[in-house]
């Protein structure tokens, strides 16, 4: 520590001054540790998941993830074509067609190489399909009891093809709000597993890449202004998150949102919200109000379960509100930590 | 596990089918790893540190390293410099100008929040200092043993600046090989650290950014054929692996080889061979013979210990041998796994 080293910042308001499972739900607590750590310390942006980088006459878009799942094969994927899936969404969300990825595993002592080699076949056929080459990695081994069988980051890079910077301050009032399919699968797919749980159906992870839905929105020229993939904290605090950016209030429609009736039911017997469930192949677009039923013909060619589920209400607080089929109205707030731990 | 998935190659040659330390180590073992798991399931290079992507007119280096070093502080750094340093400097040793980072962090519930600013401080410095800014990160958290305090993936992306490719298989004979200054002090800073070793003066890590002098080098036109930062498993393990992608022998004079005498005091004692012990800020150059001279002198310019330290002898099996103070000469192999783990 050099002598001259200050916090400039005061702590996060965690009266224990220690790292809690629910620094890194995405919710709240996640927010603290960004807000208040390093978007300061690195002069970054909080709002956003990929960076922009002017290079020589492009815009080269950049993301990172580490990935920590438990378990790390789950009924619709594994923790490699999650990690590579990750990535790319990310990239799409920036409006960038990702171009490359780079892979880093920490390994425990102990882990059957058999695993590492299904894990990486996983990943390079994720990679594949995604149209990505993984270019460069790295390996390290720490002792047994210091990890916990496998984590990957993969980092991706894009080129920038949207014709503005898809973020929360393009948003504006009579934006149409829109989902890309049912939502909620991932996390009751990876909590089942943990759990040992076992429901009438299967229930497998909607894991999958995104940019080809997001580069056809882009390419047939839908207004887009901002997108979010609904990962940690579902798709509420991935509006949450834009709508307190953007200082806009939104309202959503529950009616309107996708859940499979058996995920719906799985999420009743273990008390979660569907609306903050982990997905890992579904994205939030807000659109110009005009361009709103084109995106919709769009994302249904792949998905019949897209919707168009509510509006931007107008400049506010940044609040979001869920209309409920006997039309009372709710606040969704951030979560403090997570419902589910270590989904991705 | 798809149904179709085989396994393409076989398995590392290691009886227990498990990952052990010595997989992390950067020596034979890492290397059956990367070459007979990673490289083909990717089908990338095992080659070389950074990957280079055409982009737009100019061509992009990307490199990625997970850092796991225990302890997270240590005489000379910390984790948080270290991971700038080592992103930064495998993308000059491409031949690259560092442009941005990303970050992305793997907590352990219950690490102290102050450690986490501390480190995210350190960064923004480290990253100030080599002037690249840290653009993007990630933060998870896993229970409470079954991580390590923290553990930090930097990715970083640069512009390719030299000519041409630094690459193994420019390698010529008659070359020059030069190492940038004295070795092995990272190596025995943090095992000292670790261990509560105490030494008659206190060894520093040479954990460093070497960027500037790389692009000195090609600015002031040294026929630059390879370069290879000596990290884990030191300048002879870099060297080893350079001949052998090469499949050009190569001998170096150990009396040229600079190791300061607490240094080589406190490897003696702890039965470490000084070329083995990894570096942070060192690296080791092979030029054109007729441009040795001027890299030394630009090298010097920084540290006076950088030396021309052997020549490239020619066409063979990739052989790296040292010649003694005594005339005598040994033959020096890969490592099977590591003298010194998580140092980096």
């Amino acid at each position: 520590m050099s002598p001259e080293f200050t916090l400039s910042c005061p702590l996060p308001l965690d009266a224990s001054g220690r790292v809690q499972i629910g620094h890194g739900g995405g919710g709240r607590l996640t927010r603290d540790l960004i807000e208040r750590i390093f978007a300061p310390a690195f002069g970054s942006r909080a709002d956003t998941d990929a960076a922009v980088l002017a290079l020589g006459g492009g815009q080269l878009a950049m993301t990172t993830d580490s990935f920590v799942v438990q378990p790390l094969f789950f009924p619709g994927g594994d923790i490699g074509s999650l990690a590579v899936h990750g990535t790319v969404n990310d990239l799409a969300m920036a409006g960038a067609r990702p171009l490359a990825l780079a892979a880093a595993f920490i390994l425990e002592e102990g882990l059957p190489l058999e695993t590492v080699a299904r894990v990486a076949a996983s990943m390079a056929e994720a990679a594949r399909r995604c149209g990505v080459r993984i270019l460069t990695g790295d390996t390290k081994v720490v002792e047994r009891g210091r990890g916990d069988g496998l984590f990957i980051t993969t980092t991706g890079v894009g080129a920038l093809v949207a014709p503005a910077p898809l973020e929360p301050s393009r948003v504006e009032a009579g934006d149409a709000l829109l989902v890309s399919g049912d939502i909620a699968r991932h996390g009751i797919a990876v909590m089942a597993s943990r759990e040992g749980l076992e429901f009438e159906s299967r229930i497998e992870s909607d894991s999958a890449p995104i940019h080809e839905e997001v580069m056809t929105l882009i390419g047939e020229g839908v207004e887009l202004h901002c997108l979010r993939d609904c990962t940690r904290g579902g798709l509420a605090t991935a509006l949450i998150e834009i709508a307190g950016a953007a200082q806009m209030d939104f309202q959503v429609d529950e009616q309107q949102i996708a859940v499979r009736g058996d995920v719906r039911a799985a999420c009743e017997l273990l008390g979660f919200d569907p609306l903050y469930v982990a997905n890992e192949g579904r994205f939030a677009a807000i659109v110009s109000a005009g361009c709103a039923e084109r995106a919709l013909e769009i994302l249904r060619r792949n998905r019949p379960e897209a919707a168009i589920i509510g509006t931007v209400l107008g400049r506010g607080s940044g609040r979001l509100t869920a209309k409920g089929p006997l039309g009372a109205v709710r606040v969704l707030d951030l979560l403090s930590g997570e419902q589910l731990p270590r989904i991705c």
